[in-house]
């Protein structure tokens, strides 16, 4: 019997979630139940180290967990649970979320965490998808449908880039 | 029966296997069998392509791929095949690893890499061990003696230096 | 008789047309034929592998290849095919193309791509022209009147600014 | 009465010692009592809670935290307890202490850390002393005897650079 | 007896005001006396200088300073007062606030300044507030009301995303 | 008698006149004469040269030039030219000016530039108008007339936050 | 008959000769006549603009200019000459080459400068044969065997790796 | 009969020194007075402001104030005097000198700094000799001879170089 697969997707403050969606969205559509949480570093500390300490007994095999600025909540949950953590670097105000990249990818010996471009929430999703897929046959289909359909779309617009050329293709995506 | 995990350990030069090898290093000791490979992506980007390609066939459950400066090795890797690749960012001589973070970390929507910190080979080989973990036991109880024994180091390094102050602390550290 | 110049310009994804497009339409002004391609690095790997192992025998003389972020598409093509290839860096999202700068221009000792500026479609262009003009008079021609035409417009506006003052200019611009 | 001052100096790392002493020595030259610990946000992360949580029961009125890279511990303390909290971005080795400084200052709304310079010890144990010192003249004085051998070191210094100009001056910095 | 609190926020120019305002409201809401001074390092240094020479002299306990670009105003304050400086990067336009954040963070040994986070003029307030609540019981209480009100949000946030569940949530914070 | 002091404020683009126009204006609110040039360092490098060289003999006392990007006006002009001269970053689009302060500032050694901010045409007039002043009293009397300008404009609004309040002050602002 | 190509290799300083030196060694070896001149933009302009006049006329197909921090030597000589002009950022002291890559790269629209790495004076000798072999075939067998040894280097120290392991190897080169 | 020049060379701390030294030494072969001090903007404030308000009356003609880190001292003294200050980015620790440069050139609108490379001791000499020579003949001439003189330099090298190729240039470089 394959692993029952259940990702945590955790983030700092509610403003994230619109980064984080496409994650959650993709992991939803893959069949991976998912839970939400906003547990902040910060405004919620305890909060957060207890889900952390109790992540893999509730059943948890991957968090995701995106912040943004001085964006400690990935590090934090890895340092805590000992199940893989995502780390999603939310854009930030003033640093475009340099800041949050470094202090969520700049991690010490001992305590990684699977860090994804900045704003990268749908790669996150994957992520844990992929990571998920090495225990179960049916989230590897789905990957591979999903890598084959992003393929597709690339052929097809290069097919149409190739038969109207580019004056007309920038013109129809003005258009849109 | 668990699965027999294997990991590939790849590089785009040897001059990277300094950085990797406290994760090779670590792999071992937790008993997960390792293939180090030296595959450039831009001198040698056939044969990087055909270990993709074949990656998940060979029996590879995780990739650690560490590469420098315009380093395409670990997303190149991550683009065809279905299996999770860490990315390793090494430090360059110029611009001390902003560029390899960079390369490695901004990859597009659809294909993630699981990016550690500059210079991060211990955390790549860590994070691979984790991911292992999730459908074998014994790795998992390797990880957890590993994250205690950190834990006991930074304790009794709290309780040395509590003892016999910090300025004594300070003249044995410059001794060693 | 003078070579058959061919210009592939490639780009990752169709968004990245419309900094591309100046440089599409300089060299077609230079009677120059293009073949434009969206060509993945991570979403059609296999597909721009091919591209770029017959570019050479496709009759292509220059690639020009643009991308954002881990922008791989520029030096993974050239470190397949012989012919010289130009690397646009795109605007990207959070970085402003400092990611796409990096991963393109900091290619290492072997294989180099002809980076210009990010967002620099239209350079892209003329740097393909000025390889072409060097067996091919006519280009030699058109870039030499382009030159020229540059040069006009700016003594044009240097005499009109002079003529009617900085505060008339400014007015001017405004407007239109 | 004035209120007993105490100040809790707790790093990352013994690795940071070296950069906090300043502020230790200085702190003690004050007549300031001092506790150092080292408290790892990632490697000891409920013993850096506890201590956080009893910091104030404890009699601490400052805290001192020093850390490098994705540098949480300064900002994980302040989220815990209600005592003023100084953060001191400790140079790293890639990014030289700008991941340190990013992951420090760059708290959210709610939650300040009181940031120094990188590598400023010195600085952050001068700040916990003015702190202090609006409680307790004692302290008051100190600082004000403090500044004035710095305001006299660089009018000493002053004076003789003008005696004996600046090619002399520099010789005898280099024999030094 | 307590000690009675009072900060000035003082500012380089106007435009500043917007960034320190919930600072300044923050302050009055714990019943902290604020007084607000528009006091440019550069246009009216000698103001600058006189008000930092009298400033402890005039009963304030702290000082927030906030300013922009090659932000002056707080390490000049602090060099003159001997009471505590926090400084508050105002986000710059070409630099986005990087240049303020280094004018003001990177202060010599001797001279420290509190520095918050680029736009942080909430927390400037806060941390103002944390200082003085040493030794004024009232402020503390009210600091540990705000950090409870703060937990509550997130709290409520995070009961209301599990009870809707995000794609609702985002509904709804689009419709806001 | 007075030097005839004589500016000219030159630059690469017209799309540069907005940025240079405050201190096109304030040098002839300062009765200095002005005379503004459009030459490209790129489009029209020989006019450029040929400007340079005849600077000094057309009367010129100082040279303000403004460029952006890889901006070689200010430098080139500098490497030609005796008299001094002042170099204005443009902000660019993607880099925000980073390029063109690089390109102005990092002048080698035997070449000065006298760079101000990026954006900073303003103070290039003033730094030139001080410049002239050294031999000039008008131009001295009016930077003079100028400086308190300044000085009471942030006079007047500090009063004016005092009487009525931060509160009110911004609403105001917002009015406006 | 073939064209006979020639390359000059310019640089603003004797000390950017050791960067360029690689290039220059690759291209005698390719049979492709180099000849190489220090050429300051800043301190010999005129004779910097004598050359680039002048180097289509005296035989040159290509040219290949280093240079260092305000770095204008490239771009200068790209806006005079027709001919592809190569610009290599030599790596700067206080900057690292930031400002060399910044000044070469971000050429304005009309004029190319084909940017390589910092320091990356090998590929710019690589891609100077690159267009020069599009209508030379003897340089295009040299590019093709020089690829095949990088190849064949890269596929024996895979080899070598793969033989005797990642200790054995890391030992090896520690002696070497 | 010709102005008296005097140039001020002041710095923050006795350890810019050395990079200012070059600058000092270029006025005095120029045979202009110089006057050296040492004045810290933060730890002599007051004895900087009288500096800065004396300066005119003291009869100096131009000021140069380096400065390293949080760089207030060249800003300072430009909000105080009418005459020019030049600013010189000292290079700094943690993070060579962005920090330095900002502080120094990022001044707001109305108070200029004539900002040289960071560094740029040397450079700040020329551009206060460049200043003084608008009303003085005898600098005007020193400055030609020098730049004639580093005219000479470079054409020399240039002249042996292509006598001796770069293989022989190198390698006398490498013994001296």
């Amino acid at each position: 019997m394959e692993l029952a697969p259940l990702v945590a997707v955790v983030m700092g403050s509610d403003s994230d979630l619109k980064t984080l969606q496409p994650g959650i969205k993709i992991l939803k559509e893959f069949g991976i139940e998912v839970e939400t949480r906003i547990l902040s570093a910060h405004r919620t500390p305890l909060e957060m180290i207890d889900f952390a300490k109790k992540a893999e007994l509730n059943g948890f095999h991957v968090v995701i967990a995106g912040a943004g600025g001085a964006a400690h909540l990935p590090g934090m949950i890895a340092s805590i649970t000992s199940i893989p953590v995502i780390g999603v670097p939310i854009q930030s105000q003033a640093l475009s979320g340099v800041d949050s990249m470094h202090s969520i990818l700049q991690m010490p010996p001992g305590i990684p965490v699977a860090t994804v471009a900045i704003g990268g929430g749908l790669n996150a999703g994957l992520l844990a998808a992929k990571i998920l897929s090495l225990s179960n046959k049916s989230i590897k289909n789905k990957l591979s449908q999903y890598s084959q359909s992003l393929h597709n779309q690339v052929r097809n617009k290069d097919t149409k880039l190739n038969q109207i050329g580019s004056d007309s293709y920038l013109k129809e995506m003005n258009i849109k």
